[in-house]
């Protein structure tokens, strides 16, 4: 019988073993994809695409195995040759090519410059042609970014005693209810795609006091803007035992000190690519939602039209406000009007046209909407009849708080807002590997 | 103007805190919900149920500011008492209170007796209240023995190069085809629910050359066993440079040994708790399917029916044949008949009748499908005409063929099967939070 006893070794090096220790002049093999070939006549440098970077190879007409007009960009594959020190190549070394072995070869040639350093080309066409365009090597540093993000959210709610759950996509009853939740049949009964994992992760706080969850959320609002999805990536926690709101902004806050340290440490190479400066989170200011508007009504000399409502306009004032004042990148703005807030937001006590909730505004664009919940039966049962809501297809979420619920508050995170924010883009589909929109369903 | 510097500091104490140091004989504060109450007469132990486990503290009628006969179980409440040893009581210490602030009340005595040790109740009844089934705490620990084995996989993959992403889950066309997909209407345009991120994985070995996802899948399947969800959470890979599917198998052989490792280092409570015994994944054996087949024939002398299948009775014989034959908890079967395989697996050139493929065996179960894919742009055009599929839905896929690809391969791990094998259950429902089944949509 026939065993596997665990990771196979590669005889190939990758471009961190290369780095390791000093190769020069030593025969090695790697592999990749060739990014771009500059024939410069008497040699040629073909440059490989490999996971953590570009690598150049250099191609003598006497000394390859090959003939150069044989290899094709976009072709795939392994190299033995040399290691030389050269200072102006990527890692300041070089791979004298003796033998080349093609492992897969392109049928057609490349739909987009990918090898330049910025793709000049529209959103649309990088967005038509994802799969390619993401070759590009700082369109794909944006997502490593992302995965940064999301390790950070994860490793540090871990040291926070948070539990991760995985909640079900597919239900009876949309969270937040409304008219934007997707439709669909279940085996003849009517189902939806949860709009968020509120209610779950409300239910969990019971079992596990504070839980997580990164998982796909899906909204069937009509708007096509900069800024919305029909599908993304939501960040939620949901911690129990609280003493107010301020205990989440506080996680938050300290969710995104851990994180721009992790980036620091293991994402300088992306961050360097894509020339991003990382946002102060050492103190983030709060102001209350009344407050704000009147801040930047006062020193942009703007009308309030609607005391109850935060225009996209006014947020980016918001924004623009604690960057003057204060050199301020985020903002909780807190004390939402409680007809802005879904049924579940506990009401301030001292205001009830007011509740005891947040967004977190990135640059003046809201990337988190969190709050205490009411924990209280009654109250819940309550507020669900104000509203002329009905409890049905809620009775099991009921459930859990007529049989004890602690104090408790959460958040949601909108992943791609966010990335989209630090990496300085203005459009969310930049920062989504295959965004759903109003328009798109592929690739 | 106000500011948030990180996580707010806590008052109350948490369990692992207790430890830390020698808290005898002072007061401290702590917080949870009451588990059970134990009335001695005299005095009666409180037992509150928090995150990290059970916690002892002592009501005596003199010295209490509070009525026991005004404590119900499921409240949860803030505790200030004194820290005294105890060796009875879990963690081998109680605290003696002196003062009670309850937090919040039930207003329903408990439908479950969820501080028994084991919750005597049909599977229908937890799943029916489940938000209050979670809280007995060994139905919560198989959670968190899932929260270490989707740790695990992220944490191993990391440090083999792998790169996170997040593929969108309503599509245009399901990744396997075929009948069991949900359907849905995306803004007038006919979609489905991913069944798998199979080919946004395989586009995005083109960008990363490894990448991974957690997320959930969907498959509308009309089978209601024990083993199948219509809703689950796939812990996929996918890597390219690959020798062969060998690479494969042996990078989840390492996933297994290091999330052995990890549960062993940060879940032993839960281990023990559900007194689990962790699988041996030091080797795993591998066989070809028709050999297995004709293995479990000859010595439990069966009958092979049909030589294209493996029935389920006929896994659970492979995995005892395993057992008894080599001692091993794990079988990787190799060479599925290329019938039963999708139309991206790569065919074995030496049997096209076979592909290079294999499904993974836990105890009999399979918990994994994975394989070699093609990634020859002209073998996979000519594979799905062979089959008299369509390459409509498909033009954006072969788009990343046709402009290169590496040799490739990955697979696919039902988290909650793999759960239910390790804590030993044998109902998939057991291990997942909300399942989703033919006849469940709720909670």
């Amino acid at each position: 019988m026939e065993f596997l006893s665990g990771v196979q070794q590669k005889e190939t090096l990758e471009i961190s073993q290369l780095l390791e220790k000093d190769y020069e002049g030593q025969t090695v093999k790697v592999n990749g994809a060739i990014h771009t070939i500059r024939d410069m006549g008497d040699v040629a440098f073909v440059v490989l695409r490999k996971r953590e970077g570009l690598l150049q190879t250099v191609f003598e007409e006497e000394i390859t195995n090959y003939q150069l007009k044989d290899l094709r960009e976009a072709a795939t594959i392994e190299v033995e040759g040399v290691v030389r020190k050269e200072e102006r190549a990527p890692h300041g070394l070089e791979i004298r090519i003796k033998e080349i072995k093609v492992l897969s070869e392109p049928v057609e040639a490349m739909p987009l410059a990918i090898s330049k350093w910025k793709l000049n080309t529209s959103l649309e066409a990088k967005l038509n042609k994802r799969a390619i365009s993401l070759r590009n090597v700082r369109e794909r540093a944006k997502f490593k970014i992302q995965e940064g993000v999301v390790r950070g959210f994860r490793e540090f709610l871990y040291t926070q005693g948070f539990t991760e759950i995985h909640t079900p996509k597919i239900g009876a009853k949309g969270a937040e209810g409304g008219a934007n939740i997707f439709k669909l049949e279940y085996f003849h009964k009517p189902a939806v795609l949860e709009q968020s994992p509120q209610l779950y992760k409300q239910m969990m706080v019971g079992v596990f006091d504070r839980v997580f969850e990164t998982a796909p959320v899906f909204r069937a609002e009509k708007h096509n803007t900069k800024r919305h999805l029909n599908e993304y990536t939501s960040l939620d926690f949901e911690m129990g035992y609280i003493d107010g709101f301020e205990d989440i902004m506080g996680m938050e806050t300290g969710f995104l000190q851990y994180t721009m340290e992790l980036l620091k440490k293991d994402y300088a190479k992306e961050i360097k690519m894509l020339g991003m400066t990382l946002p102060n989170t050492d103190k983030i200011p709060f102001v209350r939602f009344d407050e704000a508007k009147k801040l930047v009504s006062e020193k942009y000399d703007r009308k309030i039209r609607n005391p109850f409502d935060l225009e996209p306009e006014e947020e980016a004032l918001i924004g623009q406000y604690f960057k003057e004042e204060y050199d301020a990148d985020f903002v909780f703005v807190t004390h939402y009007p409680s007809k802005k807030r879904p049924f579940y937001a506990m009401d301030d006590p001292a205001d009830t046209t007011y509740t005891l909730s947040f967004d977190l505004l990135f640059h003046g664009l809201e990337i988190t909407t969190g709050g205490q919940r009411i924990h209280d039966y009654t109250s819940l049962v309550e507020k669900i009849a104000a509203r002329n809501m009905t409890e049905e297809g809620l009775e099991h979420y009921l459930d859990a708080f007529k049989h004890g619920m602690p104090p408790h508050g959460g958040l949601g995170i909108g992943l791609e807002r966010l990335t989209m924010k630090l990496v300085g883009e203005d459009n969310v589909r930049e920062t989504t590997l295959f965004p759903r929109d109003l328009n798109r369903l592929e690739p």
